[in-house]
C-alpha cells in the first residue's frame, strides 16, 4: 500500500528534481533533472547536461547515481531511490540496475525512449537486481516543463 | 563485406582493449576493457573502474565514450567505433545508442546480462539510432581473461 505520507514525500522529492529540470532549461539542455534520496535526505542532485557538459553520457540520473556513489563511498546504492522528472532511456535504467537502486520514481512518461514500462521494460528481464518503479508523480508538471522546451526551440 | 584489413584492424584494436582489462584485473575490477578509434587512431582508452573508483557508473565502456566526448569537444561520436571486450550491459548498450557511435565491436558475449543480442538487443527497438554491431573478435581471449579473474576469486 502507497500511503498519504509516501505520497507527500515523493511529490516533495520530485518538486526537488523539478527545479533541477529548471537549471538544465537555463542551461539550453532538454530539462530532465533528478535527484537520489537516502534515509529521507537528498544525498545527490544533478540535471541533464549532455550540451553544457559535452557528453553522451550526461543524462541527470547518471550524474546523479554517480554522485551518490560518490557521498555513499562505494557503487551500491541499495538503500536509496532515485527521482526523476523523466522515464529513464536504457543507458540511465541500466545504471539504476548496476547501482542496485532500491527504488525508482519517475513523472512523465517516454514513449520513444523509456525503458521502466514505455517502449521497453528492463524489469522484464532477469537482471540480477529489478528496482520497484512508481510513475507518474507530478507527470503534469514534468512533461509540461519538456513541451515548454521544445515549443520555444521552435 | 568484412576484408581481411578490417579483420587484422579489428584484432589490433581488441588487443589494446584487453590491455585495459588487464589493469582492470590488477585493480580487483572485473576484468572489461574499451577502446574508442576514430579515424583509425585510438582517442580514448578505458577499463572497469566499478569497485577502484567506486562508482556503478564506472564501466569500461561509459568511461571510454565519456572520454571520447571531451577530446571530440563533444556529445556525438558518429565517426567512432568502440572496441569492448565484453558485450555491453543495457546501460552501456544505451550510451553506444546515445553517443551515436557508428560501429561496436566486442569480444566475448555475456548471456547474463548482454544488450546487443544476448541477452537483449537493443537494436531491436526503434531508438534513433542503431548502430552497427561486430561480436566474436578475439572472443577466446575476451572469456579467458574474465574465467582465470573468476577462477581466482573462489
Amino acid at each position: 500500500m502507497y500511503s498519504c505520507s509516501e505520497i507527500f514525500e515523493d511529490k516533495s522529492f520530485m518538486l526537488e528534481a523539478l527545479k533541477e529540470a529548471e537549471i538544465a532549461a537555463k542551461n539550453g539542455d532538454v530539462p530532465v533533472g533528478a535527484v537520489v534520496v537516502c534515509g529521507g535526505e537528498i544525498i545527490a542532485r544533478a540535471h541533464n547536461e549532455r550540451e553544457h557538459g559535452g557528453s553522451a553520457i550526461n543524462h541527470a540520473e547518471v550524474l546523479a547515481i554517480n554522485e551518490a556513489c560518490r557521498i555513499k563511498g562505494g557503487w551500491r546504492l541499495s538503500d536509496c531511490t532515485l527521482y526523476v522528472t523523466l522515464e529513464p532511456c536504457p543507458m540511465c535504467a541500466g545504471a539504476v540496475i548496476n547501482s542496485r537502486l532500491t527504488r525508482v520514481v519517475y513523472g512523465a512518461k517516454d514513449a520513444r525512449a523509456g525503458a521502466f514500462g514505455s517502449l521497453i521494460d528492463l524489469r522484464s528481464y532477469p537482471f540480477n537486481h529489478k528496482p520497484i518503479c512508481v510513475s507518474g508523480v507530478l507527470a503534469k508538471e514534468c512533461a509540461s516543463i519538456l513541451r515548454e522546451f521544445f515549443a520555444g526551440k521552435r
